[in-house]
């Protein structure tokens, strides 16, 4: 049974901190054998990927087969039906129309004291995309870490992918070439993330990594962060529903289930003002997982971690759902518009009935890579940010060093560092020498 | 000596690689007795602090003086002279105009098919910063941390700042308040960031933490990320210098030396078209080196990381640079302007002779903390963004949900996820319904 929480209940307070406190996943610890994976793969390159390969994904390769052909990739795309295609084009054009609009200005201005300031933009040179083998191998991921890579302007993409016993998703391999992907590499776990951050023989290093991965995957990222950029580190994902009675009990329900149909260890909870509304949503989840393909998986999920929360009113939704900064928050209520202002810590909002969470994970536009276990309080989800870097810029006038340069004589030497205090006078002292 | 290259020359490229790869930081391992203090902090709350101030600072505080009153606040500020109180008001100014700017947009559109899409952006809540003790205690550190935090809208900013002896530097408590610092702390080390983190009787907890500091609390800060977001890892300081025959070698080996007197472990980089240039900044960095305060610290930092470069073009003085990806790129030479679109990678750059990289520590306007060790391929520096996270927000109307949802469930097929579908599919046939 999931966890039933009613707000005005005594001891409510205490039972919501041990549901925020929750812990959901026991990570492995499986630092020790990736430490060594990535020194195998740094001394020996492709030898030790194709060792690794063989061991994990029981596939023998070459250095020539380590990454697919252009043909090989003509062949797998061949093979996604007409339907997935055309949605994946939709899903492509909409995700990019989006994160196009990300693209933030250079600015450039001149001061007061005659000084021009300012930053640009750039992007990284090469990114590397991990994408998960077997049931995880979601195309749909392909398009949300490849895309907007593409529309910062990085000039290499790369994509890392197992394929145990050599089996191939064709829908992976069609999204990556839809998002501009260069080369698709046949491998898989921490051996990808060490080549792609120190390169091999034939695997190109790159400047960043993002995607998913299991413990081995995000132990290497963890690893070789410093040395590359890494995205966060995905957690198991999290739905959030604020509805009122006027919200439809069945599709709250299924909102609820596509979230804990994808990992036991995903989090589903419902915060309504309407007790009948959440008994409603209790007897739909429970009807729907008699039948659900994945119902095992979302059985647990909802037993585990599963919560349904009485609220008084929905400026305590509110600020409870502030308080679980939820990955995926749904707003389920009549006026969604005007509970939108009181909502602060959120990965994505999915606002009013008619948005399904599911939408934002295909064909929305906005980005499904969201941060998780609360982190929406201090950071965001993925977009073309992370593939853009800012160089900030000055040009100081002799004039303006004039203005503003004794300033930083002063503090260098409040600092004690007089080297930096000398660079400045040594400037002024030559410019008032000459007038 | 400093390493000395010509561009020209057979070997160049295994001698610039061994230069790129140069390992200039020995990380003391650390991690087991940062574990154990983060562990006690957590346990034991303001006694494992007070406990662990007495052993490392040699100050015996009570939970109601760890942190400042704003009495003693007030005293410590009026011991600073006016000419740094002033000094550190211009440069306050100067830096909160300069991140002002940044403050990035919000965006809300719709598109064709109907549906209402865009972003916010949101402070976290509380921000912590982290000041080191002794002679690393920089104000100006205290205002490139604090005033980007103010600028985003964080309502709570704590400083952790450690008073060996019970010591204080004034001009960190001025810079605090200047900047809107909440709460002082005399808390240092990995116990400070901890009670950051996980908070205590006494410390509140906060969202995000940044700030240099020593090998402790950068091992500190690497295990509490995910409970909180953190800045980057800094490593030691680096400059680059771009120099042609119109340099004034005087200054530039000023320039140089203003980064080497920082730290044993800093680097300082001269690249120049013109070999007596080479060899005028290197006679001046030797003269310097004869009577600089710092000069044991800056010595040792030239003979063993620095270098100068000697290429036949500016063009190729670009391309080794965004090899190097230096934290601070200066342009000394005639024409800046025209160079300034090769360079691609680069914390900050300093734009022709009159601005002198320390201008950029204190009193230019850009943050002084920057990515360091060539990261400034991927990442960028402090910014106001480091304290602002975005929330994507998508909103369906019936019309949009029937143009783009049968792509999401689709998709939702392809990947196996049906509660993914249905939930598109519930909504689809209740509209078809009622059509």
């Amino acid at each position: 049974m999931p966890i039933s929480l009613d707000a005005t209940a005594a001891g409510f307070d205490a039972d919501f901190a041990a549901l925020l406190t929750m812990k959901r996943e026991d990570s492995p610890d499986v630092d020790a054998a990736v430490a060594a994976i990535i020194a195998d793969v740094r001394a020996r390159g492709d030898a030790a990927l194709i060792e690794l390969t063989a061991k994990f994904d029981r596939l023998e390769l070459t250095p020539e087969r380590l990454a697919f052909t252009p043909e090989e990739i003509d062949a797998e795309c061949a093979r996604v039906p007409e339907a997935e295609r055309e949605a994946l084009d939709l899903a492509a054009a909409r995700i990019r129309a989006y994160h196009a609009r990300q693209m933030p200005e250079d600015a450039h201005w001149t001061d007061d004291s005659g000084a021009t300031l300012g930053w640009r933009w750039s992007a990284v040179e090469a990114a590397g995309l991990y994408v998960p083998g077997g049931l995880a191998s979601y195309p749909s991921s392909v398009l949300m870490n490849a895309i907007p890579a593409a529309v910062a302007g990085v000039e290499r993409l790369a994509i890392c992918v197992p394929t145990p016993d050599g089996v191939a998703n064709p829908l992976v391999l069609y999204a990556a070439r839809l998002a501009g992907v260069d080369r698709i590499y046949r491998i898989g776990g921490a051996q990808a993330i060490a080549a792609l951050a120190y390169g091999t023989e034939t695997v190109a290093p790159v400047d960043k990594i993002t995607g998913p991965g299991n413990a081995f995957v995000a132990a290497a990222k963890r690893r070789v962060f410093g040395k590359v950029g890494i995205d966060m580190i995905a957690g198991p994902s999290e739905i959030l529903v604020i509805a009122d009675d006027t919200a439809n009990p069945d599709w709250v329900a299924l909102d609820l289930l596509s979230q804990a149909e994808h990992d036991e260890s995903a989090q589903s909870i419902l915060i309504t003002t309407s007790a009948e509304t959440g008994r409603a949503v209790a007897d739909a989840v429970e009807r729907h997982l008699q039948v659900l393909e994945r119902r095992d998986i979302a059985r647990a999920s909802w037993r585990d971690f599963g919560a349904i929360i009485t609220v008084p009113d929905l400026a305590q939704a509110a600020a409870l759902s502030n308080r679980i900064a939820p990955e995926h928050l749904e707003l389920c209520v009549a006026d969604p518009e005007a509970l939108l202002p009181q909502i602060r810590h959120a990965g994505a909002i999915f606002v009013g009935q008619w948005t399904p969470e599911a939408i934002g994970d295909y064909v929305g536009g906005p980005n499904h890579v969201l941060p998780t276990a609360r982190s929406a309080r201090f950071s965001s989800g993925l977009s073309v940010m992370d593939f853009l870097k800012r160089t900030t810029l000055a040009r100081m006038t002799p004039e303006s060093l004039n203005a503003i340069g004794p300033a930083a004589e002063t503090l260098a030497r409040s600092e004690s560092l007089q080297a930096h205090g000398l660079s400045v006078r040594a400037r002024l002292d030559a410019l008032n020498a000459k007038t």
